[in-house]
């Protein structure tokens, strides 16, 4: 018998037990705290037409799309967002879906990147979207939502940082700079929080932007205060832009809803170096960052107006953000952020061939009461091996039942963490256990 | 600008929100059971080397197979089922996997067939199975717990067909046929409940097996009685076929583990004509079949003891099976098994811009209250249409605050079902909400 080496591709996982416990405690929050918020869950496939994946991320990203033709001679590719199939499907079923539709989505993408620590090729996507309205509720809603469920994933002194694609238009044209030249401002501004302020004039000089234009970048990065300082302070700076203006008054009413779900003024910011690189971006853009042990940023959000007019032909306003999951669940499993519970509540082992039928007996009984239960399956497994067994696998209590406790309607219950062992009516095991 | 159009390919789904509601529910019961009876998560990836997914399955089998070269050059595919992953995980984790081990795993496998109703290119698979134990309480165990996870999902009238595969082999020895008959053999007893005798007598004629042939095998497949019965019938008459008294003797076995369980005895069934057609099987082979409605099997189980040997050297005994889940979502869906729960408890309405606060401030305190509730997320558009939208999205319970609610700290509660309007104060609307 030739064997087959057994291995799996560079930047795939396997998730055995241990990792699926957590991932899957990571993902029930998500979704109990999405559907809380009336977010419904929708999936699309993995594999769509390449035409409708392709050309919507920028050049950079399409390179890492794993595309291939199929046996019917389709140009097909895999999913590597969740944003861009769910604007399908909303062109798709506009008719359908009432508007305003509010969906989360948790599944696999898939990237042909180059593989490095922490980074891999399929990895789970986590977003929470709302199609069909302009208004700022939306956006606010979302950002309460976020912070409480970092919150409820035990995360500390976590953070929105919120900007304005519209105003940092308006922040071009304030500076005096050309569109050629937004490009470098947003890779320069985006280093803030790295660099610093001296960083971010080094990296604008290095990009042959003006002194003139530096300065007065300079002049509103360096800005501080409240949100609502903020606020105030740059719109009488730039009472004669428009688009800034505009991005303004967005965020005055993202910021008097979050007041008003009583988010503390100490959980978001109005962060003038957030910049979000996707080209589709329209309105308010946030990150969610932790800032304890230098987490940095866990999700990616912002509103994306003009999206799904790609496949529609009519503009569906649309706004939410994408969490990026798999660094949260790694947090949480290097911290032991969620106590990790004891998956089986018991082992019911097998004394010898003889006693295999009342230990099957038994584990049925337990069963039937909802008690977690691993019967060992072999009858002809020493009970030493057994005992190790559970130690293995972390169950606490074994239970035994030997020829002296079927003739006593009994069973012995052993702790694995203590070794201390009790005598237990059959009739009265089912509440030890849940007790 | 110009649109793509909005399309999925042909055997691709996307799954909207009332179906994933559905599928979610069912797929949660499958858990919530496996892990009761200790079986553990697992996933693996969507990309596999292809020759870890070839040459498994049968010939024809591997024209399914969605596979290409990635851009490392390397032969990829995309996994076909979950059993032959999971032997690759058995392989490769060995030594860190506790023997035994007892997985489940729920994930979509993908196959470049030719779609037809109800046959798709990406569907779900749900498997369970244990690892490294020959003894027949493994597969008993998994047989009473696929009829508990039926009736938790409502079915009513399922049984669990039950065979032996080293008993067919023994069966084909008894009638005096060779090797090269056996296939015509199967084939032609897994038509029995569909052709009834005269079918299968028919269709060995057809494949020109002897008389003598025909008549032993018929002599043994039209046996009736019960489970018990059938066995003890069969140990006389094939007392010197080795492998059919080993085959019988496990059945033997299987079966007083399911009494002992106390698996009434009318839900399992000694079925000669289960057959499986899968290579890999070699002891006890079983399906559920769900009788009511002509739906027929809804599981392929049984035991497989050399699979992971071609990946390992060495084998590791293996049995479980895999759940149609696919097949039993749809009929859930049909037949409304499960009543499905109203997603969401209630709707806040905004009056107008005037009032926005007072809403997001009300949803904020019902969210913290655990209570699944949707904001309307705009104050541009008339409360008429908002009631409209809440009626689309089946929610009963329209919370209204307009500027008299604010003045006198009250919020209208309207009932979509009947009509009725209650003037609540606020203090008492979570418990309102509640009851």
């Amino acid at each position: 018998m030739s064997t087959i080496k057994p291995q799996t591709l560079k930047g795939f996982r396997d998730f055995l037990p241990d990792d699926m416990r957590i991932r899957t405690k990571v993902i029930e929050t998500f979704k109990r705290i999405f559907e809380k918020y009336g977010y419904e869950p929708l999936e699309t496939p993995t594999l769509e037409y390449a035409n409708i994946l392709m050309g919507k991320y920028g050049e950079e990203a399409e390179k890492l799309i794993y595309n291939f033709e199929d046996r019917g001679g389709r140009k097909v590719a895999m999913k590597y967002d969740l944003t861009v199939p769910t604007c399908r499907v909303m062109a798709q079923y506009g008719d359908k879906l009432p508007l305003p539709f509010k969906r989360y989505q948790i599944q696999p993408v898939w990237r042909a990147d180059n593989t490095q620590k922490g980074r891999f090729r399929e990895f789970y996507q986590c977003d929470a979207d709302t199609f069909g309205t302009t208004s700022m509720i939306a956006d606010a809603e979302f950002i309460q939502m976020g912070l409480e469920i970092l919150n409820e994933l035990k995360f500390t002194n976590v953070v929105a940082r919120i900007n304005n694609r519209k105003f940092i238009d308006g922040l071009t044209k304030y500076a005096g700079a050309n569109n050629d030249q937004f490009y470098a401002i947003c890779v320069a501004v985006d280093k803030f929080e790295k660099i610093g302020a001296d960083g971010v004039v080094a990296e604008m000089e290095k990009r042959n932007l003006s002194n003139e234009i530096i300065n007065k970048i300079m002049s509103v990065v360096s800005l501080s205060g409240t949100s609502d300082e903020l606020v105030g302070k740059l719109k009488k700076m730039m009472a004669k832009i428009p688009e800034a203006m505009e991005g303004l008054k967005e965020l005055e009413e993202l910021f008097s809803f979050l007041k008003a779900g009583e988010v503390p003024e100490d959980k978001y910011q109005f962060d003038l170096s957030i910049i979000r690189g996707l080209s589709y971006y329209t309105g308010p853009v946030w990150e969610f960052a932790v800032k304890d042990g230098g987490v940095g940023s866990v999700a990616g959000c912002g509103r994306y107006d003009k999206l799904v007019g790609m496949y529609l032909g009519r503009d569906i306003p649309a706004t939410g953000g994408s969490f990026g999951i798999e660094r949260i669940i790694e947090i949480v499993k290097d911290r032991s952020l969620l106590t990790q519970s004891v998956s089986k509540q018991c082992l019911v082992s097998i004394f010898g061939p003889s006693e295999a039928l009342e230990s099957i007996r038994i584990a049925s009984l337990l069963r039937k009461q909802n008690i977690q239960t691993v019967l060992y399956p072999d009858a002809n497994v020493k009970l030493d091996k057994q005992l190790k067994y559970a130690n293995k696998m972390g169950i606490e209590l074994v239970i035994i039942i030997g020829p002296e406790e079927i003739k006593n309607k009994t069973v012995k219950l052993k702790n694995m963490k203590t070794g201390e062992q009790e005598t237990i009516k059959i009739t009265n095991l089912p509440n030890s256990l849940i007790h």
